[in-house]
């Protein structure tokens, strides 16, 4: 759809204002959760609502909450949130659209005098670059995702949580929070779906659930020269059939729409001339059917134990995280769908891959999530972008099921 | 054989001065070439030899030497020398039993009234675990080793060899040492051979030759749950292809006692949500016959292109180091096979898997290597450990064949 020259100028404003926060040399930002770079951002994120004479506040573990200041904070809100971290050397649009978005819905509320209480809400952690934790912020306040004590996550500084929540007058047992009548979230897709099918508007069926696990692969450190190779219990020859593995698991699951991982590799002690002794992989799987998520851990649990044996080295596996498929409101998917084809704006129902603060919510409250294209499906990378337009277009139809929702 | 009390406790002395430099809380020690911890090693060293008198003096690139005061300066001497540096998390032993071999021969030549000029040298930085070159100490003084400029190489605290050595006054071009007659080396084997076959002393071929290559890999970071697994270029997975690849190398290769190891892999981004982009390698090979080598090379050449092709990723190979297998003196070998006979010490013929300081000197002066076992062929692990007797088993080995040439 077309959108005024106005609201083209106000999103690429709010864009600018974030843009050089957390920028490094390579041309990616680096906005950990809960470190003064996302301090930065959410101090950005109230001097814009200041800018528009809105409310501000911030709950126990550091969300950051925009509202308008005629309306009654004891009735149920409306939530349009997303977050403003980023991983290491991320993109300038994940998170950041939807915040733009709030504010876009905030403006045109005020504007038409739309007679619905709304607020914008920043989610603290969504990532789980910084403590190997995500949605850590959403998580929290919903009283869900985290119901077992996370404050020993350590960041990559060697601080843990409880260190920095401790410092920063946090809570790791906030008060469940109040008053959400609806969660809505718009979010770059960070996948190729909607521009392969030429769509510019995704509406959110389920939100994939991350199974996490760390495994760790304890072998012999001996020395490189001296030591023939049948006589070696090299701990990152096993962990090396193990990636593989995993990727074979990921591709054979992948008709149910599941994948799966290793992002991270610890080697030890990584020098040219000793057998690596102790190797440690991060594995992440996803997927939005829980038969094919038992299938991938259940073999994942086998080529641990199977490669491990082979080798005859020594093995743990433990799971960090077990977040279950996450399915969204069908009555607000029904509405939304609608909003976007009164607009005539180009949609289709989709699964999300990735998690969001929408999983978080979810659990408390009626949840949807707007996915709008990303270029080639690049995410986490200085190379994500997303158009100013695909922004407008998302906070379109999320302002047109709230105008219905007015009537 | 038999040990006299004064000789073990004089040795047991020896160790324990440089038993504490660099402990770790793990039980190991971390004595990183050109570092102060190394600094403490050689000052130990000279005190050592203060206490019985000896002369000392430091070259251009800092190996320390100790001499006998009453021997004439200008003679061709014998240099009995090994390293004190460490890997990470390494053992004592591994160059320290070299360099208190020296102690016990000088003090016994002191004793004797030896006709022949000794000398004792302590090499720097013998291990690649701070730059990533090996044999730095003696490749340098020998100038055959490193004929091109290594100052670039780069510590791990980020700081270049250039600007240590300017920092420390040392220099990056130094004099050809002049004067030595012979170099002899004590080493634990770092092996389980001489353990295997029951023997106390080796006497030492062939030195393999190491040749070191860095492998990047360049994928694309992308979202690890919203990408799915067909459309991603993981450089992890690449990785993880040519590390078993490698270990495959080494294994067919063994037969002409070759070895293939990946010592160090760098992942990046390296967290948990993100599927890795970049992926680097740090491969070691070893052989004493060049044929064989070669092969390796050629395989490994292959392998990256057929991986990384096969994947679409693009990658780069760099050779860090080739250095050709070593033969050791014949002459000086059958001498010291000779005196190990006399002494009746259980003796073989081997070759050493691992690179040494005496490969450095063979391309001056006539070299050999004189190995002791090592519990398990346990290396560049805490749990290295030979025992003091052994140490003067291949002392007094060395020593016998010194006192049939001052004959």
């Amino acid at each position: 759809m077309q959108h005024s020259i106005e609201d083209i100028e106000y999103a690429e404003y709010l864009f600018d204002k974030f843009y050089g926060i957390g920028s490094s040399e390579n041309g990616g930002v680096t906005r950990l959760g809960y470190t003064e770079v996302e301090d930065e951002m959410h101090d950005t994120f109230k001097l814009l609502g200041d800018e528009k004479g809105y409310g501000n506040y911030t709950d126990e573990v550091g969300n950051t909450y925009l509202y308008s200041k005629d309306c009654d904070m004891d009735e149920e809100y409306y939530l349009i949130a997303s977050h403003l971290d980023s991983v290491i050397e991320g993109g300038r649009y994940d998170g950041v659209a939807g915040i733009i978005t709030g504010l876009l819905i905030m403006n045109w509320a005020k504007r038409d005098g739309l007679s619905l209480p709304i607020r914008i809400g920043a989610m603290r952690c969504e990532e789980s670059s910084n403590f190997g934790r995500s949605t850590i912020g959403s998580g929290l306040i919903t009283g869900e995702v985290y119901k077992h004590d996370i404050g020993d996550a350590v960041n990559k500084q060697g601080e843990s949580l409880r260190e920095v929540f401790k410092r920063k007058g946090y809570s790791l047992q906030p008060p469940r929070i109040q008053g959400v009548k609806e969660y809505i979230e718009l979010h770059i897709e960070q996948g190729k779906v909607l521009e392969e099918y030429g769509d510019r508007i995704g509406i959110v069926q389920t939100i994939a659930g991350p199974r996490r696990f760390n495994i760790h692969i304890h072998g012999n450190a001996e020395h490189s020269g001296a030591t023939p190779m049948g006589m070696r219990t090299d701990a990152l020859c096993a962990a090396a059939e193990i990636i593989l593995e995993i990727e074979e698991i990921g591709k054979s699951e992948s008709i149910y729409q599941s994948v799966a991982t290793v992002g991270t590799v610890s080697n030890k002690p990584n020098a040219l001339n000793v057998i690596p002794g102790e190797v440690q992989l991060g594995v992440d799987m996803r997927g939005i059917d829980p038969a094919s998520l038992d299938r991938m851990e259940a073999r994942l649990k086998a080529v641990c134990k199977r490669v491990c044996e082979k080798r005859k080295l020594k093995y743990f596996r433990e799971k960090t995280s077990d977040i279950p498929p996450i399915g969204m409101s069908m009555e607000l998917q029904q509405k939304l769908l609608r909003a976007a084809k009164e607009l005539k704006i180009p949609h289709r129902s989709m699964i999300s891959g990735a998690g969001h603060d929408a999983m978080s919510f979810a659990h408390i409250c009626d949840t949807a999530m707007v996915f709008i294209p990303c270029a080639k499906g690049i995410s986490h990378n200085k190379k994500e972008f997303t158009t100013i337009e695909s922004i407008c277009d998302g906070a379109q139809v999320i302002y047109q099921y709230l105008k219905e929702e007015a009537r």
